[in-house]
């Protein structure tokens, strides 16, 4: 890291946007850095022989200890003007490198934008050695930050709420067995908004990706809810082929 | 281009995947390179100042006189093994640039794929002085390709088909005024199967983007079908925002 012209390919960064939700709150991974307190996305550069989707998996390990999360592309931020130089100064110094006009670190980085969407309360975050804290943060106040990650993350959660129109979502986020009412709690916090309880029901079960299960009685039975399972084989090949439309 | 470490951010280019559509027939716009006789998609690199949208817009016009063409980013494509050393040299010889292992193009290119749906009469391609020609091919049947240009176009080709589900279509494609079986026809092309004309119609109404017309009479009168067009506010709303959906 502290030569990147050695390892890394140039001109090309990775930055990986992580929303957690539990319960009803949708937050984003950030890192602050040492340097100027600016808050960051955990991003890194990719290997001069490794695969684009491998990198951006080892990235998230190292920087932020969570393994195992689906990663998607969703965008490519590729302004020429996106990393500003007087932000990069104080992160490089922080690193000991000297900063000079020559600097690896100096040039203009095209940054390939990932997200994924975990239960946050299953994962333990952990910063590198060039942040002060990794910790999770509300979407709708964010802290100051780096460079253009702001944008990044806004344009990341417009990407998610436009893909809860055609593929699947909660797999991971649900236990095995859940009412429908949890679900639609995922699709209201994602959405920033309620959601009519019969029309969400309907629209879901129409996708043929849920089971019914038993009721689950609580105690108050005549208000128990049905649980429901995702169908496997359903769910993931509408992850690849999209929802099912009926035109 | 003869140089490109001059002009060129290293280790990154674009190809650009022109889906035609006219009636019924779905093509692909593709140059064939005068070196080796593979076919290729229009691609190119980014100028050292230069916004990555500006220069996917540049290449495709430079590299086949296409303009104003509306591109939308749909992949990275970043295997370590994608830009196959031996093409690479049968290429270059045709460019007159000497192959040696520090060549510019030599380097491993992570590529982003940018794409588009055109009416393929409006438009006449022309092939820069690298390319034997510049040809509309049928996706169903594509001729021999460099590198990974095939699997390229197939990822292009799914991401449109889920577009499909969440994005409206068409308003390049169709005149002003236009039956509804117009634009179900595009729907079935892209698709690749036939789709219920009822199940359609109250699919795409449902979305609150078109308009009705006047009938329109052909002489066989009690055929006569309702011209439509496309609500130009609702339309591009929906392209931000995604079709509306009743959950």
């Amino acid at each position: 890291m502290q030569n990147g012209s050695g390892h890394f390919l140039p001109a090309v960064s990775i930055d990986n946007v992580i929303f957690g939700f539990h319960q009803n709150e949708l937050t984003v991974l950030l890192l602050q850095a040492k340097s100027n307190q600016r808050w960051m996305l955990p991003g890194g550069f990719i290997g001069k022989e490794e695969d684009l989707d491998a990198a951006a998996a080892r990235i998230l390990t190292a920087r932020t200890s969570l393994t195992n999360v689906f990663l998607q592309q969703f965008h490519v931020f590729g302004s020429a003007k996106r990393n500003r130089k007087e932000h990069l100064g104080e992160v490089l110094r922080t690193l000991g490198i000297e900063l000079t006009a020559e600097s690896w670190f100096m040039q203009r980085f095209i940054t390939i934008g990932y997200y994924a969407l975990v239960n946050y309360e299953q994962v333990i975050p952990q910063p590198d050695e060039t942040s002060l804290t990794c910790c999770w943060q509300d979407v709708r106040k964010l802290p100051l930050m780096l460079f253009d990650h702001e944008h990044i993350i806004a344009k990341a959660l417009q990407v998610l709420r436009l893909q809860l129109n055609y593929q699947p979502i909660g797999y991971t986020l649900l236990p095995k067995e859940f009412p429908l009412k949890s679900l639609q709690t995922i699709y209201e916090t994602i959405l920033g908004r309620k959601l009519d309880r019969s029309n969400f029901n309907r629209k879901l079960l129409s996708y043929g990706i849920l089971e019914k299960k038993e009721k689950h009685y609580t105690g108050a039975a005549h208000k128990a809810p049905f649980l429901y399972s995702f169908r496997e084989d359903m769910y993931f090949k509408a992850l690849e082929n999209g929802l099912e439309k009926d035109f």
